[in-house]
C-alpha cells in the first residue's frame, strides 16, 4: 500500500455509485460496465485491469483481472471478484446477479472502437448505450471529501510557487527551469500524469513559457501553448533561454491522490514593462468579474460573458484567451480527476451548482511581448465561489 | 519553430506514406483518414488538430483545423490545407481528389466510439475498416533516419545514467530521487510524454523502484510496477525511503524528438547480497541468449524461448519477468514513437526484420528482496542485433 494515501471511504464510493444508478435509471439502462482508468478510480477507488459492473439497483462488483489483491487493499467496495479472463465475465455476472442485463451503458466517449467490438462479441445480444456524458455530468459536482483532495493538491501548487523565486535564475532554458520546478513538485508528491478525457489531448505538468513562447498556439484547446521541444510534443517549455524583462507564465497542474488543481502565476527576471502590467491588471479584473458572476444557478454563459465584458472594458478583447486565430472561446474549465471536466466556462447554458470545481484562467497574449494572466481553482459554494489555490497573486520579480 | 529539432525529411515522409498506400491496396481500401497524434507525427511529421487523408494512390493531404501555420513550418508534406470546421472535410476531399472514397481505413484500435460515430455522420455512405494493425505493423520497421533518432534518445538515457551516482544519496525517497533524475532528463531535452497506444496504458518516465517496491505488480502489463504514490497512479516511485543494500531499479524511457528508447540499470547504496548478484548475472545471461537468437527471420517466439531457457538454466524460471500471478509472458517489446510497439518478444510467430527496434528487459523478482535486471534497446541488423543504449552494464554501487 501507499502509506498516507487518501483512500476514498466506503460512504464516498456508495454515494458515487448511487448517483450513477440514478443516471442509469433515467436512461432506462439495466447496468453500466466501466473500463476507463479515471472512471474506475472515481467509482471503485482503485485502478486495475478490471470491469466495474454497476446494476441499476443493488451492489456494484469490480471484476479484476490484474491485480485483485491490490484492488482489495485500495478499494472500499464490498464486492471485488477475480476475473481469470475477460471470457469469464458473462458467466460471473450471471452468477452474481441471476441474469444478464439487456441494456448496458458503456463509456463510448473514450472506449476505442476495437475494444467496443470485443465487448459486443463477449456479451452478445446486449444493447449498448453511451454513459460517458452521464458520468462526466455526475463527476462535475464534487463531494466535500473531493474538495478536500483538490485543496491538498492546490497546496502543492502554492508551495511550488513559493519556491520558484529561488529556482529562477539568469541563463536557464525554459525546459531546464521546468525540470527543476517539476522535481520540487515530485518531492511534494506530484503523481506525474495529467489525465485528460478528450481524444488526443495531452498535457505534461502544464506550461512554462517565457516571452514570445507565450504567443504560440497549438493543437491543444488552450489559450497558450508554446513551441515545446520538437514537433512531437509541440507545446510547453522549449530550449529557449529565459530573458530579462520577459513575462514568465507558470501554468501548473498539481496532482495528489488522483485529484488536480490548476494554477497560473507570473514571474520575471527584472521588471516587466507597463503594457504587460496593464494586461495583468486586466486579468485580475476579469477574474473579479467572472467570480462575481459565478454562483449556484448562474449559467456558464453568464460567467463567460462577464469575463468577456471585463476584457473588452480593458481594451484587450482581441488579446483575450489568445490572439487572432489562436483565441479560444472559454475562460475556464472544470477540474478534478481529469483536466478537461465540466463545467466549461464558455457560452453554454449549464448552470453552476454547489460543489462544482473549476479553474478560471484569464490570460492575454500580446504579440511580440508574451502572455500574461492568472489562474486559480475555485469551488462553487452555497452563495458564490471560494478560491482553493491560495498563493499570493503578485507578480514575482527576481532581480 | 523548435531550433535544433529533427524534422522528418520529405523523402522520409514520402516513404512512410508509400508504405501505407501499399497496405491500403492490400486491404482493397480507397484511402485512409488518420487522426491519432502518434500516427500524425509518423506520417505527417507534425501533430495538429487535423485529418491526414492518404489516398491509395497519389499525394496525401493534411487538413488542419488548428494550427495550419505550425503544420507548414514543421511538416515536409507538400499538401497542407486549412480546414475551417470538420464539416468542410467531405467537400475539401472531393475538391482535391475529384470524388469521395467508398472504402476508408480508420485507426479503429484507438479511435473512441463517439468520434467514430461523428465520422460516420460526417462522411455518410462510406464503409470504414480498421487500419490500426496495418499502421502498427508498418511502424515496427524503422528507417535509418528513425534509428538515428532512437540512438539520440538512447544517448539521453546513457547520460542520465552516468549522472545518477552523483544524485543517489542516503535518505532520499524514491519519488524525490526520481524527481531529481527527471530534472536532468528534462534539461537534456526529454519531452515528458511517454505515448502508449493501448487503451488505459499509462507510463510516466519509467519506474524507479527500490527493494520491496520492485516486487509489486499493477494494472500495467509490465514485469515490475511499484506502488506509486496513491491508488490513482498505482505504479512507479513511492514515498518510501531508499535503504542501504536494496536493489534500486532504474527503468527509464528517454524521449527526444518524439522517439523513445527503453533502458534499465541497477544502483544501490552499499553492496548487494550474493543472491541478488546471482540474479543479475542471470539477467545478463538471458540478454546474451535472447540477443544471440535475434536476427532477421527469427520469430519472436524463438527469442522468447531462448530467454526462458536461460532463465530456467539459472534456476530462476519462477522469478523471471515477475513472480507468481505477477509474471508477464514476454521479455521485450518494440519501441519508437509509442512504448508498446511491435515486435513483442513473446510466443508469437512474427519474424524479425532489419530495422525493427526493441527493448529487451530480462528482470527477476525476488520476493522480499526486490527486483533486479537489465534493459537495453536493440535494432535488428542484416545479420543480428546492435545495441543502442550504450551505458556501462555494471551495477552502480554508491557508498
Amino acid at each position: 500500500m501507499q502509506p498516507g494515501a487518501a483512500l476514498a471511504p466506503a460512504a464516498e464510493l456508495a454515494g458515487r455509485i448511487a448517483g450513477l444508478q440514478a443516471g442509469l435509471a433515467a436512461l432506462g439502462l439495466d447496468a453500466a460496465l466501466l473500463r476507463q482508468n479515471a472512471d474506475l478510480f472515481y467509482f471503485a477507488g482503485t485502478v486495475q485491469q478490471s470491469y466495474l459492473y454497476v446494476p441499476v439497483e443493488g451492489e456494484a462488483t469490480l471484476f479484476v483481472r490484474k491485480v485483485a489483491e491490490r484492488a482489495r487493499r485500495e478499494s472500499a467496495l464490498g464486492a471485488i471478484v477475480e476475473l481469470p479472463t475477460p471470457k469469464d465475465l458473462p458467466r460471473l455476472i450471471a452468477e452474481r446477479y441471476g441474469a444478464l442485463p439487456a441494456r448496458v451503458g458503456l463509456e463510448l466517449d473514450v472506449l476505442p472502437v476495437a475494444d467496443f467490438r470485443r465487448l459486443e462479441k463477449l456479451l452478445p445480444g446486449m444493447a449498448f448505450e453511451d454513459v460517458g456524458r452521464t458520468i462526466i455530468r455526475q463527476r462535475a459536482v464534487k463531494s466535500a471529501w473531493e474538495v478536500e483532495r483538490i485543496r491538498a493538491s492546490a497546496a502543492v501548487a502554492d508551495e511550488v510557487s513559493r519556491l520558484i523565486p529561488g529556482i529562477l535564475e539568469e541563463g536557464l532554458t525554459e525546459v531546464e527551469f521546468a525540470g527543476r520546478v517539476e522535481a520540487e513538485a515530485r518531492r511534494l508528491g506530484h503523481e506525474g500524469f495529467i489525465r485528460m478525457r478528450g481524444f488526443n489531448q495531452e498535457m505534461f505538468y502544464g506550461q512554462l513559457l517565457a516571452g514570445p513562447s507565450g504567443c504560440v498556439s497549438s493543437y491543444l484547446d488552450t489559450p497558450l501553448a508554446g513551441t515545446g521541444l520538437s514537433p512531437s510534443v509541440a507545446q510547453g517549455a522549449s530550449f529557449r533561454r529565459i530573458g530579462r524583462g520577459e513575462p514568465v507564465v507558470f501554468d501548473f497542474v498539481p496532482v495528489r491522490d488522483g485529484y488536480m488543481a490548476d494554477f497560473t502565476r507570473m514571474y520575471s527576471l527584472g521588471p516587466l514593462d507597463a503594457e504587460l502590467l496593464r494586461a495583468y491588471d486586466a486579468a485580475l479584473s476579469v477574474q473579479e468579474a467572472a467570480t462575481g458572476a459565478a454562483r449556484p444557478g448562474a449559467t456558464c454563459r453568464a460567467v463567460w460573458e462577464a469575463a468577456l465584458a471585463a476584457a473588452a472594458a480593458a481594451g484587450l478583447a482581441g488579446n483575450f484567451m489568445g490572439h487572432g486565430a489562436g483565441q479560444v472561446p472559454y475562460v475556464g474549465h472544470g477540474i478534478g480527476i481529469e483536466l478537461d471536466e465540466l463545467p466549461v466556462l464558455t457560452g453554454s447554458g449549464l448552470e453552476l451548482e454547489p460543489g462544482m470545481v473549476f479553474a478560471l484562467e484569464p490570460k492575454f497574449v500580446l504579440p511580440g511581448a508574451g502572455a500574461i494572466g492568472i489562474e486559480n481553482t475555485w469551488v462553487v459554494t452555497e452563495d458564490g465561489v471560494e478560491r482553493l489555490t491560495l498563493a499570493s497573486q503578485e507578480i514575482f520579480v527576481v532581480d
